[in-house]
């Protein structure tokens, strides 16, 4: 008696209704409480889905419908206010559920924090495990004035948790130097700047590998994605972290498990960061879930 | 295995998850494709679920809970752009089979002729009909620039259709000179520029009746709700629109369908109409179903 | 073989093609060059007029239709960019013709400075005028940090020139303490905070007199004209300066000129501010040109 | 007696005011009544005009100035809201009798679906009418659910019209399979995300050809023209985009008329895609003009 | 060598440069990590210094100047991001030493949390102290969804810390039944609605009493204050906050601290609600600081 | 006793408090009294020390940090609103002194008028004195409808000053024909379109000068800075605006002074543009002073 939710912006577009049927699962993890510059990702994936029905559900670039893919859209993880420990824990609880039930976790966030309790949920399955980070900052500190857990230390934390040398960050264009030093020292993959082109250099090198993928949507320049807490110029545009997501789709890696953060729509005009975000969440979706 | 949606903002906050066992039915109609003037009321509905996650689920005006009224939202009706004909019959069939099932029709627009089959569907059921309209404009034009069916012609339709003397509009502000004469002359009942006070000598004249309200957010003084297509200042505030639908409440008039229109969220700046829209609404289901 | 201007936005709604058989002319005086705080309402006049095609041609205040009155819109006079000086004298040329050629001049600000040569011009025609002055601010320096001819002087200068008794300011709400004692010794009228009462009081004494209206927008409260360069807390509902306007029609002055000013664009989130001074200056129309 | 419209942004900058002695027309086609995502591109051609006046006359890039073109700007062709039959109907009627005129058709729009009257129009004069179509999305829906007329229908209904052979796309990033597929079966050319590149390469083909240019906005990236109802990440530069357009210049094809469509000024955050629809404009008058 | 900052935005206008000649010290809270709906009010104080150079120094209302009092602008103090614990410990250690100074505390927030540590440094130099409470809401939870420190529980806090008795709320016009009953039963003073006139019952009884202020910008009603996190219809105008200011100013009470917090400015269009604080923040000081 | 003002936005992140212990001093010239189109750069400077907060002070570019050069930030310059003149002479004042003491001046804008007067103060310290000028305007008129002192006019004026040949403007892609005729007989260099190749063209004929650097933050691309009074496409990205920042780094030039203008932040939405101008002063300061 209710109508079809297929097309009301509820769910992302194309999802299926059946959690047991499905290959992947997508969620949201709407927290935003440890940013130090500008809040507002807690709303961001309820926008990305809201704004998807924007989208076609087939992809010229890949030649595939969304029908092609079974994924199912859980909603957003209910968050305590304020506690970022807790959050952090229901996070990770919910992960290691879809893990079990051999789903690929697809998250949206919420500030770049969310992403550590996935990585280290999925750290936790799969031993070989690497990360592709993209982002324009390095997220690398130990803490935030004090803060072990802040939006600016998640990579850091797993780096320390599956060694740095396993960890490849793309895009970066700003931290302290001490954070750059650190991940040098380290042995930790930092490409400066540039995205495309390092990251077909790494590719072949991880072929067979399985991959989680963290994307920053900073990464993005200002004009490609206005809509997130902390701007940084400099950045690359949609188009090229397009053929970077197809890139990895092309390549011999084995994605285990995504996430898209740092959209906060407060900041967005028109949507029109999150019409690029949920594109690009399709594109992920088609690409990588195989 | 999907995360409660209950405060999720996809349905509005305290509705029941069970249409058999709901008394009113509340939904959408996403249409705005007759304006003249500025579009955009289609995504109305959605917003005033959205930030209804905003607001308390007890009113301190009526001492009640949503819990204790039993509602289903239905979401969206599903209508073809730009073809307001099939738009039309598409929401008139809907409101049939809410009536058969002895539902208390609650709208969300959408354009104000969204309200036109609605009342037309009410009225086939309710004899003794009588209409309240709250607005800033007449809508009594038998057509606009030649077109029958357009926003500034619903309220005319239904007073042909059910007789003008069952017609009371309040708040009118603006219109053409003929409407007002014909209004006049038919022995329709137009409160120009007030609400409060003429409301409260109508209600007693209308003790027993059968009653369809129907809201134009635009009676509303546009610094109470600038989200909406057609603003015109000199209009009431939300504390008196507030007291309106209180006053209905205590009435002895039996209120057996309901609808708000013209919130268009692309004119609202941070929500501000959208969250009073999302109130009354809060404030008309407490007060009106019983 | 142009479209027809009439709904085009491009003129006021409802003016009449033809100078020559015009009683009154409205023009835009595209200046602010000279404000202290936030600039923008050059934009003012075209952006009233733009949004007049959102407004009813009939005003159900006054059951009078704009066909009714003839005025003809000249469009906004050309003005140097950052010459404040040349800008008042094109202004006081240009009022100097229209009242040379008997048509009532209709203003549209552009910063408040513009009314000060506009003033000039009529007092010249008329001896006996007396200045109905409705504003947030006293607008009485003598000044502004050396300059002296701001936004903050112009009533200063015209009662300067006209005597400060035959000057009357209503709903002043901020000013220098020196401003308020200047009045005071000089006998000008100023109702602190109160706008629609006092000036009831005031209008009977003025019986039969020459009178210039000039009404700066920020008079409105900021929740009814936040499209303002200086908003103050504080101020009055758009209803009870529609109210002062129908009073002053009402009353037994003759209105021989006024204007509307400082309506900025830029500040004005989806026309909510223009929307009212397009309607307000309908009723001014209607009420005051006879 | 009305100050020079010149530079008042009520006409097109350097636009000519006598409609006998023009070359070319431009006109506005203010309808998005069957959009089905976004409305609010019916407000795009005037915001065309009044943006126009922050631009030079001249051009750097083809060194010419508008007063080298005589062009005459006839406003807005009224159309009836929400009635797309009769709106294009009445485009196309317009059309034909500028084309007798022997006027270059110079249309701004608006939905999409009004190019579809003029290529008609136009189509009727010239028997090789080839079409070169910028833009994000095919267009080549046979239908929209169930609506013939539709902003999705436009390229297709041509196509079936002139013959899918001369039809050539640009920029194509969004579409149905069915869509895609159609084009590749009945040798229609479609450049999928690639625009100037692949315009190098038809251009000599088309040498001598009478040519159509359609440009709808959304074929520019997000971050170019947020300004729209459908933005689509990946797109093209403002730069390559005006590139197109003087290579279009400076090839041998021979075009008898052109559009730019789908402008939302209400989704425009401070006019960035309105100052760059004007520009874009001005060269293409000052290239294809001749 | 510095520009003087009296103008420049980065001080409250007025402010005296030395803190020991001070007799009251002004000082933002810039944190939002516990709430629950829209974050951003961390921004607050400074957008109020900012604005606040739109300001007269001098009050017509209660015809008093800055210069006549003294006091200090200090700054923000600086918060843990993400910590409410350790934030509401700086802040209350900050207060104690102000107070130990004899300064009256003179607060700008942030959310409505940071007056609890405030209220209890206060509390503990004052043994009749009683708190003045103006809000939308009844900020009464014992905690949220778990939480013992959210923005939803301070007034509670400070009600069992000082006793219901001694806390009077204002306006309130939203909170669960449980908070309004619990308020009932402890013999707190709840306000439904309205302001002005149950504060002009209760400030004799409270004559020569110490008294602490706290203001939640969201009382206005959002036509007022849109610039807030959580917004809610039928509320006070600014002119009915700023006549209940005056009547404190002119009772017999002792104003021994106060603040104003909720002000969210990404939620404020073009700096509405923000020049509202300011104001506000002046009468306050001119009115209660003696 | 007031709190660190380092990271509050009200000075730029990592100046130095000391004036006589700095080697460069920055300076804001709120003026925006002479622009034709949309006003607003005299908020420029603030918004640029706001934002800075948001930065690292570590370069990645440059791998330098802010506390490795000593620079003190003044405020700014107070300027009388609507006076031209006035104002350029206090400026060309400041910038006298700053050179006497052997600070390099480092401005914000403001219009690019304010360029002039520090332009021509730097010239009569260093005989040998070049311009690098940025900017997508020739300004190069010799006056602007008969002003001569207009936002048009300072590269003329300066190019009349110290000669035509040693003024080099790049990305110019706007003005009349006659500014560009002027240019050629005159001698002086204009890139068209292009920044960053013909800069690596210059810059080593220029080895060993003295070069003012002003930017004017319309060279980018609307896309990339959309805050400005005058948008106009087809510019560069903020990417080849840093590299060129880096090439004259990596340069034998020698960087005297130099400037960045036209921010006007009214027109940004959610600071991108701000952001941006921010990061672009950082790399100037680690850049350019040594
Ligand atoms: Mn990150
Ligand atoms: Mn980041
Ligand atoms: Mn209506
Ligand atoms: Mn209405
Ligand atoms: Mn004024
Ligand atoms: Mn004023
Ligand atoms: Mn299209
Ligand atoms: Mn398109
Ligand atoms: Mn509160
Ligand atoms: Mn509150
Ligand atoms: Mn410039
Ligand atoms: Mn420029």
């Amino acid at each position: 008696m209710r109508f079809d939710e297929t097309y009301s912006g509820k769910v992302f577009i194309g999802s299926h209704p059946n959690y047991d049927e499905s290959k992947a699962v997508l969620y949201g993890m709407p927290m935003d409480w440890t940013v130090s510059y500008r809040p507002g990702s807690r709303f961001g994936p309820n926008k990305i889905r809201e704004v998807s029905i924007g989208l076609e559900e087939y992809s010229p670039y890949l030649d595939r419908e969304l029908e092609d893919v079974r994924f199912f859209d859980a909603g957003d993880i209910p968050l305590p206010f304020g506690n970022p420990e807790k959050s952090l824990l229901e996070i990770e609880t919910y992960v290691h559920t879809l893990l079990k039930d051999d789903k690929i976790p697809m998250g949206m966030g919420g500030e770049h924090l969310v992403s550590l309790p996935v990585m280290k949920a999925v750290a936790s399955k799969y031993d070989d495990l690497a990360i592709l980070h993209f982002d324009a900052h390095t997220d690398l500190r130990e803490n935030y004035e004090g803060e072990e857990y802040s939006h600016s230390t998640p990579i850091r934390k797993i780096a320390d948790h599956i060694g740095p040398a396993n960890v490849y960050s793309f895009g970066i264009r700003s931290g302290m130097k001490e954070e750059f030093e650190w991940a040098k020292e380290q042995g930790m993959h930092i490409s400066k700047f540039e995205v495309l082109e390092p990251l077909k250099e790494v590719l072949p090198t991880l072929e067979g590998r399985n991959i989680y993928v963290t994307i920053d949507m900073d990464v993005l320049d200002p004009a490609h994605a206005p809509g997130t807490g902390t701007v940084d110029a400099g950045g690359i545009t949609s188009r090229e972290l397009l053929a970077s997501i197809h890139a990895i789709a092309a390549s011999g890696v084995n994605v285990v498990g995504f996430d898209l953060v740092e959209l906060a729509p407060v900041y967005d005009h028109s949507d029109q960061t999150a019409n690029t975000a949920s594109k690009l969440m399709r594109e992920m979706i088609l690409g990588w879930v195989k």
